[in-house]
């Protein structure tokens, strides 16, 4: 592990202000697991390194790979075919997150990093190469949306001081539905087991074996009480 | 602080196993804001120390005071009236949550700190003795209930090595909104706004000032698109 000050600011190699970073060498530095999904920031950015922000789920694919799933019309997606990089942004600021979905991020919310756009002050981030990018038609609930499959490799991983862990939905599903259990007695039968059904689609979705045991403990029990 | 090795186990001082605790002296070593709600496992015990685990809501009032909202007929409850003590366990581990809600769990899940129960190997654990009880009458959804608002200050804190963050529920109420922000093309317009609406009910419950501020910035937003 090298320790990197982004402090300093030899033109387009560091962060005007922020953290210092740690590099590390594979994600599992950011507990993240492969086949999990983890709530990040992609930065992409046009010709003019414009930069763009948007809260897109990663798929951790292996120690030093992730996949994204993006669907087609967005400056995220152009950038990406063009460019071919993108950063991946760690954090659990809630404005970061909306400010980067509705708005109009301007420059001062980045920084650049060896050609890569970055957010500045990011609990942690890594830089992606895309290696491939497939194209498929997914049917989901919302109909039929073609979709770009992008797998991409990162080489270079920071993780900062402040770093606590990449977000993912899987926890969350799985005490949602705890939630709804507790008040089982309370609840329209049908309208709980709507919510778990819904909490383990996206348990199975982003979380790893311990979540979808979970739910399948929290179902069963449910089940044997006789909701169905 | 002080480094307590709860590994030792000079009876009923120390845990039979588990990881190293740093005793703090404050919840902000646990980044527990007053005012936010954290998602943890409340472990109580009866006349005979046999312990009880339940999912709850622990509400940080202050750097060493904290707030539960209790229903009744629970054994959580039941316990904290008799012994006017229990303690507040921190886990990510969805398995442990699902165990401490549906199941009867074992003796061997908890181990024994001065007098306290508390989960075995959590990534942090902090004791609490009530120092009042008060009993109102709420009307949620739900209808009317009885509950106990139990006002608690916490003695001894200690957070392991592994410990990540306290869960709380508000980033995820902000990332789901703005999850369903980026489908409001595909989806019903009622069903969006229902959904919105339960997340900024979650977020202004268990949120701090830049959850709520996040979903006000949302909720405008829909409303300049004409959602309502």
């Amino acid at each position: 592990m090298i320790f990197i000050d982004l402090k300093r600011k030899p033109e387009d190699d560091g962060t005007s202000e922020g953290t210092g970073y740690t590099q590390e060498s594979t994600l599992t530095a950011l507990d993240m697991v492969p086949g999990q999904l983890y709530e990040t920031i992609v930065v992409t950015w046009d010709e003019s390194m414009r930069g763009n922000a948007a809260p897109i789920g990663v798929l951790c694919t292996g120690e030093r790979s992730v996949t994204l799933y993006l669907y087609p019309g967005t400056h995220t997606l152009e950038n990406i075919l063009r460019n071919r990089k993108f950063t991946v942004n760690v954090t659990l600021d809630p404005l970061i997150f909306t400010e980067a979905t509705l708005g109009d991020p301007g420059d001062e919310m980045f920084s650049s990093h060896r050609g890569y756009l970055h957010l500045e002050g990011t609990d942690a981030f890594f830089t992606a190469e895309v290696e491939s990018v497939k194209k498929v038609v997914r049917t989901d609930r919302y109909g039929e949306t073609e979709i770009h499959i992008v797998n991409a490799r990162t080489p270079e991983i920071f993780r900062g001081e402040d770093f606590r862990i990449v977000l993912n939905r899987g926890i969350y599903a799985v005490i949602e539905s705890l939630i709804n259990y507790t008040r089982a007695g309370f609840m329209d039968p049908q309208d709980l087991m709507g919510r778990i059904r819904e909490m383990n689609r996206i348990a199975r979705k982003v979380g790893g074996p311990r979540e979808r045991e979970a739910m399948k403990r929290i179902i069963r029990k449910l089940e044997s009480k006789g909701f169905k």
